[in-house]
């Protein structure tokens, strides 16, 4: 469906327009006689006016097309107004309604219901349990925000999650001069979700930037799909909330342990190139100025009145990993003859504190010439001039629109008009330092991603068969599916008895390792004892002696023993990895690398790689520290293995959608060969 | 001396006061004659009377006394106004001017002389090249800052190395209401230092915190010392510009290289208890609230009336390695029976959209009996009263002032009256929550740290020798010193040529390593081949061959072989870590310990522990994660011997100031013991 419909209605009903001013049928009202310039029908069974228009006592007395019904009825009579929209042949609902998902029990019930008439009525809803749309070019504004609240025209789509935390973006908005093409709360998404709105306003031409206020979603796979389509034609932003929520349900899984709950997000929102955020400020200075700012390069210039000042901004470029862009002999000779002695001419440039208008200009005129963005600083100093070294900055960048100018106006009152000449032009202007460095960074991130073209790798045709695992596995059980699909492992037996040791030691040799083999232990993640390092057919005696006891000890069901070639025989040198998967409920699988044993718990260089896993993953892992690691101590070859045995991990994760979690750890590298030693698979 | 004197004096001069009203002379007097109540003495060879003051030809002139000079003239002549002063009996100068060290050359010649007067004047300076100074109470503005700029009274010292900066500071500072109570840029410190300042405003009533914008210090142990001093009394900041400064001379060790240029800094900050910000922001935020809130708790309670915002600040919160306080069955039934059913009982509490003022207020009440900080979020919703709920906010803490109250009135507009009015009460107040939970932690660990003691440790009374080393040293030569101090390695023996191979490797014995040893290699950190795991008589005379072709083709200087054991004959289950220690021009030795071997470029779990070494240090050092890997590798007294040897290096520095770095990497840890394979000394 056009999602643009929403945008642009002829016509409004209110349903559940209230006398009650402090009723949101009567805010949302408001608002549209004020915005709106349609018609609107408010909808009361009770009265024959509101607000100074005809109320009609339903949609279906109304003779005339409604293009759109905003529902603000209690949330027990939504599906019976929603037929009556239905017989009204309208089209689309906004429900602001609450007391559905939201509450759970009999909330939830009702949300299914309206699902359920959903699925066969020919009407698309937004909501419930959202504040309303807003629209600013054609203007109509149907929340139930304060409609005191000023929404100004501008760039800026916004889609939150959150109600209460969209109307504070809008107050504090309208007193930063941010404006807004669209404005969605879109509750819970029974409906139309985040990504119907990503999609539908990717061609509209008034948003030119687009922020999420995110918490959760219905569906990561529509997400990535809109998201990543979007982020190619236009900046993406998105606030996630709720990183660190506690999940209900306790990790048995290394890898799952380390993913958490924010991990599969933060890969999702790297993959389609969105730019994360942190802190509503920051939101904020993106939706005004991506629209207006192209940063292809991470090397940047400073040129500032103030040498502390350039200090400063120097140690958030290298801390946020940009570059100082260096100046070749000719740009120095230019800066040298026209700045004054005293100047640094070296990047951070430092104009020295007396520099006045014209002494930007000159300078800016000659920096442009590098085709870096450039941070313009300025502290108000004894003979400073504010605003009129904001107006040069302005002039010099008319005449060179290409480049990106980011202005610092350091100080308070005395640089407030200033600051408000730039923001007025929509040139990029802050408060300090860091807010455009963040800004470099993160559109530079931006434009980078979409020179790429995703590409997954690995497609093989031969897909692997589901194994339909009932159960968490472990060992030789575990084993022999690796096995299966080429993921090379030390030799191993599994046995009950004493007397199959005899054969399982001709199989293995020394020296070995001796472990209990159990599917059914209580608490998963034990796996049982492990004796290491078994030399000879005494110690190994010994050692089963000691299993067997412990087996009966703890009373361990349906246990048996494994027997395993010990890696050590191959050689001393060795490293260990930790493979794993994890499938996230939103995104599907993620692998892991990450440095194995002893390290797994504290060293977190743990690599995700989300389904399905592309070249340009496979670069970054290369490149990586774990990855320089692993090429320094081993072959190549055996780097290539590992990427080969993550690919083949996704295709497991992918045919076997049973399977929640795997860990293999260790994988024991040595300098030109690999094996798995331990093998767990949580279902 | 007592640096008051500077605060209060009853008389100023200002030499080089100007007619001129863009000299720097001019300002300063316009200033003065704005803020000072006490005498003011212009003093120009040229002119009768300035600004409406009667003007001397020279302070010896000046008949009465002056307390202060303030001098303004051009520096080649500030040394003869220094004399000039003397004459006059004046015991304290401001210099303003500029030309000195900061220019080199020329400059660095005149500091030199002024240094060498005042080592035999009784005059103390603050300056040169410095914006001045200012008290606000009794009010003085000696400073040639815009005479339009206000300060305004209030309980900030603010200490700074940038006059531009500290501009800057003082515009923002007055527009976002935050007042100091004395302000010193500090120029380039050629008699009074930093922590001269910091020593004298420890006992300064009026100053509750101090901030300081710091690149770099003249004497870092005065600064440790009067810094240690005054966090013990009231929070010091600081703001530290030039992390990342290129350093001019090229880093040849490891561990140096490791420690950058801030390292030492930023232990000398952790040391002495110094809050460190990264923003200029963040610094006003800590400069207004500090002094009005205690943190003594990690774990914060969240109370919120929309559910998102409550989301967000919790990420804050975790991220930043705080906690979320947790309720008890009592505190949850009071709320239970105080909120509505809609809300959310467990933190962060959601008083839920509609919350009234009473309902903040109700459930504050409520929630102070945990005596935890407490963030206070507000979102504007339709039916909110802003300036309603900040008085609520307000006289419930009035009841309960011990307990911490962090307010966050997100939205801009329609909270600005309820910001304002917490603001003018001294409530700790807030745009958006991730500030307030930033100022949370910095508080925490400044009250934290003012709780220990520092506690040097290893106070052996012996001292090592002076080794008085004149180049850098390798292999068997550096070993035999770290022999000497009871750092254990592996065995080796030093030899030139094929005949002495035989009595070595009887000493040694299989498997062995041999190396090239030399201290005079071109590039310091290339030692040479070194060749591991020789097993037999042929490989050791095959190794020796291809070695001794490497030094004649590389034309080696006085080349020597070293043959050392093979750690591998001691077991294979190894761990490799670093040891180190790198000397920092202002804060002395700091001691390494990380990772070692291909994990030593890549992982950065190193940690650096500043001399003289504490207990906190270790401590720190046993939870970190490298702690917990070493713990988990190897046996107790296997770390216990690593903390002994860092004290030993510790010890080392000391006694050879003429040591830069050292270099033991990789020290191999096997289960129960350890040794040092590597030995590098750099001078």
């Amino acid at each position: 469906m056009d999602i643009k419909r929403f945008f642009e209605p002829e016509s409004i009903a209110v349903i559940g327009a209230s006398r009650d001013p402090n009723k949101v049928g009567s805010a949302v009202l408001k608002n549209l006689i004020i915005t709106f310039r349609g018609k609107i029908f408010p909808i009361n069974p009770f009265v024959d006016e509101l607000q100074g228009l005809k109320a009609y006592k339903s949609v279906v007395n109304v003779k005339e097309k409604i293009d759109i019904a905003v529902i603000a009825v209690p949330a027990e009579l939504v599906l019976s107004i929603l037929r009556e929209c239905e017989k009204a042949k309208i089209s689309l609902a906004v429900i602001l309604s609450a007391g559905f998902n939201e509450i759970g029990g009999e909330g939830t019930k009702r949300e299914e219901e309206i699902k359920k008439f959903l699925s066969k009525a020919k009407i698309r809803i937004i909501g419930p349990n959202c504040l309303g749309i807003i629209n600013t070019d054609p203007n109509f504004n149907a929340t139930f925000l304060d409609p005191n609240s000023k929404v100004i025209k501008g760039n800026a789509g916004f889609i939150s999650q959150s109600g209460a935390l969209l109307s504070a973006v809008v107050d504090d908005a309208s007193t930063n001069n941010i404006g807004f093409s669209k404005i969605i709360s879109i509750g819970n998404a029974t409906d139309i979700s985040e990504a119907d709105i990503i999609e539908g306003l990717k061609t509209d031409e008034k948003t030119k930037v687009l922020a999420i206020y995110l918490e959760g979603l219905n569906n990561g796979e529509k997400f990535l799909k809109a998201s990543m389509s979007f982020s190619q034609e236009k900046p993406l932003l998105v606030l996630k909330g709720g990183k660190f929520k506690s999940t209900s349900t306790a990790v048995s899984s290394h890898t799952g342990s380390m993913a958490g709950d924010y991990k599969a997000y933060e890969l999702a929102f790297n993959r389609v190139g969105a730019i994360s955020v942190d802190n509503i400020d920051d939101l904020f200075n993106f939706m005004r100025d991506a629209p207006n700012i192209k940063i292809t390069s991470d090397e940047v210039i400073i040129a500032t009145n103030a040498g502390g000042a350039g200090v400063v901004t120097t140690d958030h470029i290298i801390s946020s990993g940009l570059k100082l862009s260096k100046f070749n002999d000719k740009l120095l000779n230019e800066l040298a003859k026209s700045l004054p002695k005293e100047a640094n001419i070296h990047n951070p440039v430092d104009m020295v504190g007396d520099a006045t208008p014209e002494r930007y200009r000159d300078t800016l005129e000659i920096l442009v010439q590098q085709n870096k963005p450039i941070i313009i600083l300025f502290s108000p100093q004894e003979m400073s001039q504010p605003l009129e070294t904001a107006k040069q900055i302005y002039e010099t960048h008319e005449r060179h629109p290409s480049v990106p100018f980011l202005s610092v106006f350091l100080g308070g009152a005395r640089v407030d008009k200033a600051r408000r000449f730039l923001l007025e032009r929509n040139m990029p202007i802050y408060e300090y330092p860091n807010e455009a460095v963040f800004m470099i960074k993160g559109l530079f991130a931006y434009y980078s991603h979409r020179l790429q073209t995703f590409k997954r790798i690995g497609k093989e045709k031969s897909r692997y068969r589901d194994f339909k695992l009932k159960n968490d596995i472990f060992g030789m059980d575990a084993k022999k599916i690796f096995d299966s699909i080429g993921i090379k492992s030390v030799e191993g037996v599994k046995f009950n008895s004493r007397k199959d040791l005899e054969n399982g030691i001709d199989k293995i040799g020394y020296p070995c390792v001796l472990k209990i083999e159990s599917n059914n232990l209580a608490h998963k993640n034990k796996v049982g004892a492990v004796i290491l390092g078994i030399k000879d057919r005494k110690a190994l005696e010994d050692s089963f002696m000691k299993l067997s006891k412990i087996i009966k000890e703890q009373k361990i069901n349906k246990a048996a023993f494994g027997l395993y070639e010990d890696v050590n025989k191959f050689g001393e040198d060795k490293m260990e990895i930790l493979l794993g998967a994890h499938r996230d409920p939103q995104f599907g699988p993620m692998m892991a690398i990450g440095l194995g044993g002893i390290f797994a718990n504290e060293i977190n260089e743990t690599k995700f790689l989300l389904s399905p896993i592309s070249d340009q993953d496979i670069d970054e892992l290369k490149s990586s520290k774990l990855g320089t690691i692993i090429k320094e101590f081993a072959n190549e070859n055996v780097f290539d293995e590992l990427v080969n045995y993550l690919l083949k991990l996704d295709r497991l994760m992918a045919a076997n959608k049973g399977i929640k979690d795997i860990d293999l750890n260790p994988i024991i590298l040595l300098k030109d060969k690999l094996f798995a030693t331990d093998f767990k698979i949580f279902v």
